[in-house]
This record gives structure tokens, sequence and C-alpha cells, in this order.
């Protein structure tokens, strides 16, 4: 039986309603494409919301914790992975994930795509701005993507999961 | 909604057909207890032997895997966490998994085994031998269960589980 | 007794001669202002370059290696510390570094500088390119410093360290 | 230049006087002899005492610390490197001595000890009790050498540096 697909979400610890929502959408777009998403896990900002939105479509939802126990964690996740790594978990999301989307941008999000650039991997920008959309192009072009809507992402995710 | 509980399979990439059986009995009935089973993923020995033995019952299998691809995984991982970090993912999984259980006994096997006594878990010990037992009981006895069967393992499990 | 200042420089496995050339003049400053050089310890552009000129002037180098063992290791190293975390070990390198020193940007290097920022440690950027900066100074101002000679960086570093 | 031989010294965070005293003079001995004595870092227990009586004879010491700062540090570490990873630096400790040297036992000095085993180290045991040398040597008897005392300790270091 072939492993189930991975999509990784990731963004900042951020209030802002306006990407919470995207989050949320992004969360939800992923399950319901049958895919299952990976997080970082904990009860803040991007991680949390996406990972609402994917259990509020019936999705599978892994979270690679920071830390040693589940005392952060967000209430959505299926399969908490405690990896007790703190910020070097983020190289664990961006290998694992078969796409990495980020939804917004911080110094943890800047790590976790270019980790998944350095180990070839496809990303997704959404709402990052376009000063990381021209620096993270000019690292490795042909891997990045943008996107503005959860709709968007997923035809890139499908077209990037099609040719490999 | 809670996290599924998760349960570590752990032991050598041994090619002993009792120590395989066993693990596949270890992984059928973690999985038709209701748990997620976690192994270290790799296609030998007990990792293996479990990851199938829980899919044979219709359960869901984790792998995290020691390196940066899919190359060396079993073909009953439904979740690859690729780590890229070698033996010390042997930390994520004591970690990661509620009670860890050991089929058998190597060097990185009693890795995971320290570790998850470290991080203040139950083990249990299946054909690990009687030095393993006396030793790893010497470190932190009320810690370390023995078993001889994947049904006693269960009880167990489920006993530690209930007192926690 | 104090422990050491440790300095670390990171930067791409280029073969740019210009960038070679900086990362010796980084190395060689930092250890005649009797800094320890930390790099990712390889023997590819700015790490073994930024090792060689720091062991030129008679400093103490330390690499911190993705791999297991020391084969692909710089010659310049004094003190190979084996991580065998692949591109985690940038982690590593953010967090002992009291000051990251980037010459020359890549998606390894683009990490490390996250990773530092995230840990809330100061950067100085040498021949990143105005993306980079504008990129990184769009995440956090006040720790992303410029410089565009090894004496420049020195001075910064010098003035970082001196308001901690 | 070759770079310097690391000698790991491993051990409980014990408060027990011998052990402590007996940690000394290994950490002095590993100096005298002009390796570099690497540690968990920490100021308590073996790690605290080992570091110490290699200062005493103008050694290096080396810290491979679990957190993400200096707060839990030995005083007499020169070079701290600030894995944040919590229990997985014993990995790192375990790859970066050339030998691995054990004073008394405990969970996290037998995964110390397995991932060194697990990655064909020899390790040398001081008072870590029948129960740990019978299970070690068990698991990869040519590896595992006990001694009494830092002497005894030196003689089996030479004799296995000399054959590697």
């Amino acid at each position: 039986m072939a492993p189930k697909t991975i999509i990784a979400v990731v963004g900042p610890d951020t209030q802002d309603q306006k990407l919470q929502d995207l989050a949320y959408d992004v969360g939800k777009a992923i399950a319901e494409a049958g895919y299952v998403l990976l997080t970082g896990g904990r009860s803040l900002g991007i991680m949390d919301y996406a990972s609402k939105g994917a259990q509020s479509a019936g999705g599978l939802t892994v979270g690679a914790l920071p830390g040693q126990d589940e005392s952060e964690m967000s209430t959505a996740i299926d399969i908490p992975i405690l990896t007790g790594m703190g910020s070097a978990r983020n190289n664990v999301i961006a290998l694992s994930g078969r796409v990495v989307v980020a939804c917004g941008i911080g110094p943890g999000t800047a790590a976790e795509l270019s980790l998944a650039l350095k180990a070839g991997k496809h990303v997704v920008l959404l709402h990052c701005g376009g000063d990381a959309e021209t620096f993270f192009r000019s690292l490795t072009p042909a891997q990045v993507h943008v996107a503005s809507t959860a709709a968007e992402m997923l035809v890139l995710i499908r077209s990037v999961l099609s040719t490999k």
C-alpha cells in the first residue's frame, strides 16, 4: 500500500485574522484533496488554524512538535510527533512534506522554506510578501511558486506532484 | 478531538523468523486495540514486520525514518516522517510513543529503550533476553515490564495507560 | 574560566574565487580577534576557506559536520563535531555562534540565518546581495547587519558583543 | 593539520563523591594525554567533574549541551556547542568521541553507550556495575572494555586508537 501524501503547512505564530482564515482554508483544501496535513503542531497561528481546517474536512493531521510533551499542542492534532529538538524540527517538516506551503512569513517560516528548497522540494508561498517572493525566487527559481488562495495552492500542488 | 494514542515498537534488523512473527503479532495487536503504531520505518526486521502486522488489522502506521527520502522505507508505512537525523531519530521514537515496546535487542534498540526510560516512559520487553531485562530493571525498575506474547504486552500497555 | 567566544561563519559551497578569498579573510580576522571559528566543517566553499583563514592566524576551528564521519571534512578543522543530523545541524551552528556571519547566500545559508534570527542572534551579511539584505531586514531589522569587508565585519561583531 | 583527537566522557548527574573524584581523574588523564574532552556540558555530576579535571591539566573542554543557551553549563567548558535538541544530543556525543568513556551508569549514559556501539565505536566502562558490563558485552563484545581507574582507561584508549 502506497504511503499517504503529506503536505506541510508552515507559517508564523500570527494573530492576524486574515492569515488565520487563510490557514484554515488551506488546511481544509489539503484534507479535501485527500492529503495528510503536517504542521509544527503548536496551538498558535498558522499551525493551529491549518490543523483545524483539515480536521473540519475529516482530514488527518500530524504535528511535529518542538518539545518533549503535548503541553503546547494544538487541539486539532491527530498524530503528535514529539521531536524534542526545538527549531531543528523545522528540517523534519521540510523533509517530510512532499510540498511545503507557507502562509505568511517569519524567521521560523523562512528557515522551513530554506530547508525545503535545499532538500529539492517545491514550495508554495501565500501572502508572504514581495520581499520573500523575490528572495526565495533568487535562490532556486524553479522550486518557488506563489498563490493567493487555497484553491490556487491546490492547483500548484497537483501540478508539482504530477510531474515528479 | 483528542490525539490518537501512539505505541512505539522497536527492535533489531533481525532475520530471525520467530522474532519477525512476534513483531507481526505485536503490530497486529496494537492496531486491533485502536492504537497508532510508530516504528523506525525501515524495510528491515522488527520495524517492517510490526508495520505489516498493524496494516493487516487495518491500523495506521507511522515511520520515523533516519534518512532524507523513502528509499529504505517499509512497504507498510502509511505516514513517513523523514527525520534526516540518523540514529538521533531514536529519541523522536522514544518521546512520541506513549509506551515503547521492544521485540528483541541490539545496540539501536538499547538506545531507544534507554532514551524512553530517561524520558519517564514505560517500556515492555519481549524476548530481549535476561541480560537486557536485568540491566534495564537496574536503571528504573518501575518503568520496565516484561512480556512473552503480544497478548501479554497488550495487558501491560492498557494497565500503564490507565494509570497515567 | 569563561568559555571562549564562538563566531559562526556560513555560506554556500561556492567556487567563486572572490567569495573564497573573502571567507579566508573573514576566518583570519575572527581568529586574530581571539574568537573561535565555527563552520559547517565541510571541505567546500565558504566553510573550507574560512577555516583555512582562521588556522593561518593560529586560531581554533570547530566544524559541526552533517555526517557521521570525517570523510567530507575540511583539512582545516581542529575540532570535528559529527552531528549525523544532516541539515538539522544548521540549528546547532545558529545556536552556538554568538554572532552568525554569512559570506554569500544559498538555501542552506538562508536556513542558518533564519534560525539564527529566530534564536535572537545578530547576523552579519557579507556579499549576500540586495534581495537577501532586504528580506532578512524585513524579518527582524535590529538583528541584521551588512558589511563589505572582514574589517567592517569585525567592527560589527565587537559592537554587538559589547552591548549584550 | 590533523584534527585533534576527541574523547567523550559520559555519566549520570550523580552526587556520589567517589564517582565525581573518578570523573575528575578521568578528565585530567585525558587532558594530560593530549586529547580534547567532550561531555554533555552541564554543571552536574560526571560531565562537570570530568571537565574540571581536564581544565586542571590545561586541557581543552567541549560541551555538547542539550539546551539553547549556557544557563545550565559547567563552569569548566571552553567550547559550548548549544545543540538545542535535548537527549538527541547524546548521538552527537557518541559520534564525535573517538572513544566513549562512561563513569557510572544511568538511562542517559546507557543511551550514549548504545549509540556509540551502534556507530561502531569502542567504549570504556568505569564503575558501571556488573549488570551493565554483562549487557553491553552481550551486544557487541569486541567494542566493550572495562577499567577500574583513569590509568587503566588511558591504556585502553591508546590501544584502541593505535589499531584503528
